[in-house]
């Protein structure tokens, strides 16, 4: 199995394909046919064959896979079966949310470290954690072996602390600012821009206006009315 | 221009376009060619002017794009002239940090209210808002003409809570809980599963590892050491 030759969406995929076997798992099923998994997962049956083909996971023709040996196969690729130590970098109102955020650690993501430069921040407590200079980060990254960080800086500050963590020898960061960082082969970004998520909302909610306007479906606010408040409930 | 033929990924896109020409336009540049526009932004130009066109968008043969009109024209299909008020459901510590993350005014997007059914939150204040019970949801969008809705309740709550947005007339959702909402035709929902994102990552790190046990390339640690740490930096 070569990381390089598995495409980006099947990578992508991965996770739904743990949650699912998971599922199936807790419910005692000890094989699964690509149909029965597609059905679990929302997943085309041909798509889940490739995919899973590309960790060299085959399946039995005729019966299907053995439900715990893949889930094992799909965790260990995502590298789910150890703790992974994560930096957060810059802690205005976002970073310190992700810093407390459950769902991470809940995925064996623990954020060890937090970092931001402004003077009123660092030696500020979040949770377990004291916010540190940024200076710190090539001693701390190596001491608690941190390979993947969270970026939450101000958009201007962003390439330059991409460019830091980088330097210190993370190779995989987590974007949340709208910047697209400039990082050498070998270091890997996902983006998380939450403006443009908006953006494609309200682009949806531009054109279903455009759409009433001109009298093509029903207006959203006389779809359906809801349900009155009860008196009991304080709404102002 | 009709939404409904213009592919998602086009739509996905139409954010960067706007940011680029806002760049462009700052910069003094009256007219763009889908080169040099696809210089700035990182989209092939082929694909800008395929994108473009979705929006009845064609510049002039040999010369290129008015850029204010241009820009005028994705804002407005984007709905960017006007503020979009936008209601957050579950106030835990991830939603309760997007309710006070600057990102999304600064793109239009008001966050004008907070729901969570626990009685410890209810009446609580985060920035100028008070946390409402989701009782409260029908009046409240109603009054405020809320469209938009962003939802961070526990992943058990999720589907119940998006049936409640849905009931109540929201058309949008940003959906931060790992669930795969069930909504009816005319709702847009648009994931952010941080978990996810971050098991790619982990995905990355793993077979990088994998790698270096098997020799080919450098070790992370050893790439690039990064400078120590000033003495007056206190990193413990």
């Amino acid at each position: 199995m070569r990381a390089e030759r598995i495409p980006p969406a099947t990578v992508a995929r991965l996770p739904v394909y743990v949650q699912g076997l998971s599922t199936l798992a807790g419910e005692g099923l000890e094989v699964v046919s690509s149909q029965r998994l597609a059905a679990a997962i929302g997943i085309q049956a041909p798509q889940i064959r490739r995919d899973l083909s590309y960790l060299g996971a085959f399946g039995t023709p005729g019966v299907g896979y053995d439900v715990k040996a893949l889930l094992q196969e799909v965790s260990g690729s995502l590298g789910l079966a150890r703790q992974w130590p994560v930096a957060i970098v810059g802690c205005g109102h976002l970073g310190s949310a992700l810093a407390a955020y459950s769902g991470f650690s809940e995925h064996n993501f623990q954020v060890v470290a937090l970092f931001d430069p402004k003077p009123d921040l660092v030696g500020r407590r979040v949770g377990d954690l004291v916010i540190l200079h940024p200076d710190c980060l090539p001693r701390v990254a190596r001491e608690l072996g941190i390979e993947i960080a969270v970026l939450a800086t101000p958009t201007v500050a962003a390439q330059g602390a991409a460019d830091k963590l980088v330097a210190t020898g993370i190779t995989s960061i987590l974007n949340f600012t709208p910047t697209t960082l400039t990082v050498p082969p070998g270091v890997a970004v996902r983006n998380i821009d939450l403006a443009v998520e908006m953006q494609i909302l309200s682009f949806h909610e531009t054109f279903k206006q455009v759409a009433e306007i001109r009298g093509q479906g029903a207006p959203a606010s006389r779809r359906s009315m809801g349900r009155r408040p009860k008196e009991r409930v304080p709404c102002d």
